[in-house]
């Protein structure tokens, strides 16, 4: 039996959310004026921790740390069966306050509203760990913790940014003990679903006025770097038919996978992000060019395609002017469906919220899609202003917050229910 | 009457160029042990000249220094007739042994077998002071000094590459009088035509096996910045459709940029040798793209109309896309031709050496450019190797190096015979 709508006091859940923004704003959880800036193992960091878990213990949740420095509550024992939300609270170097940390803050206020309530709905949270790969230059280390997937070497091999040392040495001299990583996984234990809140990252709810994004799956994502090797001879001295220059086919490049990503249709991107030159003098014919591409899709499938097709692209345009193109694919992450049950429970809850939503592909990769193969789990985006991320200037609308408190509040309580 | 062809001992002369050349790279002589770098006033500058001048005061040279350091040796009291030659012996930072040395080393070179011969031609030998802009950022200090266009303001607001001091500070220190450049022009004085030899700074003589290059004009050269004013969304999140990427419409301007200069036809190059992209990373859509264009003519008007329709170009292709487009020019050098009757007396003496040889433009620019409104002036190539220089595998061939004073040494003949 499912359940009829329930509406929660979102004013409420609104200052509140702004109220929990504005604090992990505040200067004892960044380390930078200008940002929020904030990573595994510093002190902004374990601050923001120990302010979720002070607000958590207030309504009663046991709150713990695991092997690596996950943070895990829960309002039930350990085991039993909850459903399981939450997201990351650690940002990239110049971030913003929402990208992560709504999602935390989200999840928080939905135990908030559920104990007081009442509702009595077994729920876990989770923040994650290190999603953003700013403290080691590795991401989802605490998800892929979580999921098994860390793996011995990653200890030693990941580096801090900051100073060199490995993850085990500063996750130890934070206390923690990553040897133990292993024993994170106890956080599936029990657990029935999983719903991560996040900020879209991208336009498309704001341009279509839309609150609310239910994503049905997580993009796969190529990312692969394509250096164009050329001959860096005298811009003066070289006449155009004797040139080999390397940025005019890095630019037939750009411009083709461009048109290939269009070519294939909604769900699918291409990306040139990077591009450097060398030397990179006004007065030398470019010698050698690279580009980073990013390419995504949400059927796993023609990114890949693309990326063969760009890959080709580039041997043939650099080969009819005398020059070698490199391809190096740097990974490749699958696609990621989300659960159909959770989604349906979610699309319904927003489609009983009366307001505007929209199914859609999720084109940032999060840590769901390193649990979901787990747990049966789905996401909910809110609108970000001009789809802004990764940026001070982040913005995103704390009613919208309030407003997925109450839908997955709906949809834990119908997947609860008919479970 | 025009005296008949002189021979010289070519194989002596290269032996000499080729050993002035290899002691030029000693450790003495540069700063670097990877590189040949030297500028004014660094130890390494200051014994570059003074090797110069031990070895035009052994064949009996009046050598000095002006106000800023430009070397000037005479075998003619100062005021009476002479016609120059030389070139500059800084180098750039990373640069190779030959790119102005070789041009003060075969001077030197024709010095010497003027004096063994007993040709009686009134020489002046000059080597220029920073003609590379890599002790100050600012090129043609020396022979801007000699032309009076260097102006009083320069020796405040040109600041050392190496610790921001003043040209001034620097100039004093080093025992000069930046203050009395003016007094510089006296090098002018008396002085019947000028040529230079550079290595050719391109692959056009190698390819086509030919040994000299008769300069018939220097070209006119443009510099701009283009920077394209894109949005820099998430790679992820941002549909094909809702782009603004700015590196397609740079892209889109590095090709136009080509069609148009090969379309010019010969003596016309564009060149885009710089592209950075912001904020440069693979999940970033590029808000921000940058170009740094070079645009070169030997008629003096082409590179300006390419330049005119380039900036165009890039306001239709952004606007198109619903960006900006920024263009900035940053200097604008009118071509500079040859004196005809020291071309002619060049091309002369090369034919009459019987070795290939072709007229053609400068598409570098030299410290000849900055002389020749003030006297009859021209300039003479030689090959280098694949093209390459300022760099430290630059490289020419000393038989070239002698090859030149042979036919500088019968066109000064001709032109001093013929006044």
């Amino acid at each position: 039996m499912t359940p009829g709508y329930l509406r929660i006091d979102r004013e409420q859940s609104a200052a509140r959310i702004g109220r929990d923004i504005e604090t992990l704003s505040g200067p004892d959880y960044t380390s930078s004026p200008e940002a929020i800036r904030r990573y595994a193992y510093i002190p902004e960091y374990r601050n923001t921790l120990a302010y979720f878990t002070r607000e958590l213990r207030e309504i009663g949740f046991d709150v713990s740390e695991d092997p690596v420095g996950n943070l895990v509550a829960r309002n039930r024992r350990r085991g039993e069966p909850a459903f399981g939300l939450g997201s990351h609270c650690d940002s990239n170097r110049n971030g913003g306050a929402y990208d992560g940390t709504m999602g935390v803050v989200v999840a928080l206020e939905a135990c908030r509203v559920n104990e007081e309530l009442g509702l009595g709905l077994p729920l876990q949270l989770i923040s994650f760990l290190e999603e953003e790969a700013s403290g080691f230059g590795e991401p989802f280390i605490g998800s892929r913790a979580i999921a098994g997937t860390l793996g011995d070497e990653t200890l030693d091999e990941v580096r801090a940014l900051d100073d060199g040392r490995t993850f085990r040495e500063h996750a130890r001299a934070a206390g923690y003990e990553p040897e133990r990583w292993r024993e994170c996984s106890q956080a599936l234990d029990g657990l029935t679903g999983w719903i991560e809140l996040h900020i879209e990252q991208g336009r498309v709810l704001q341009d279509a006025g839309e609150r609310l994004g239910v994503v049905e799956a997580i993009v796969g994502l190529l990312w692969a770097d394509l250096t164009i090797h050329g001959r860096a001879d005298h811009a003066g001295g070289t006449p155009m038919t004797l040139r080999q220059d390397a940025l005019a086919v890095a630019a037939e490049c750009v411009l083709e996978l461009e048109r290939l990503a269009r070519e294939a249709g909604e769900g699918t991107v291409g990306t040139a992000g990077q591009c450097d030159v060398r030397p990179g003098l006004k007065n030398v014919i470019p010698g050698e060019a690279h580009l980073g591409l990013d390419i995504r899709s949400v059927d796993g499938e023609s990114h890949r395609s693309i990326a063969r097709r760009i890959e080709r692209f580039a041997q043939d345009a650099a080969s009819k002017r005398g020059m070698r193109a490199e391809y190096v694919q740097r990974s490749d992450t699958p696609a990621t469906p989300m659960d159909a049950r959770v989604v349906e429970a979610l699309a319904a809850a927003a489609a009983g919220s009366g307001e505007p939503f929209r199914r859609m592909p999720s084109g940032a990769g999060h840590d769901t899609q390193v649990i979901a193969p787990h747990v049966p789990s789905a996401m909910l985006f809110v609108p970000c202003k001009d789809g802004i991320s990764h940026d001070p200037s982040e913005e995103a609308d704390p009613r919208d917050g309030a407003l997925a408190v109450e839908v997955i509040l709906n949809a834990i309580r119908s997947l609860t229910a008919a479970g």
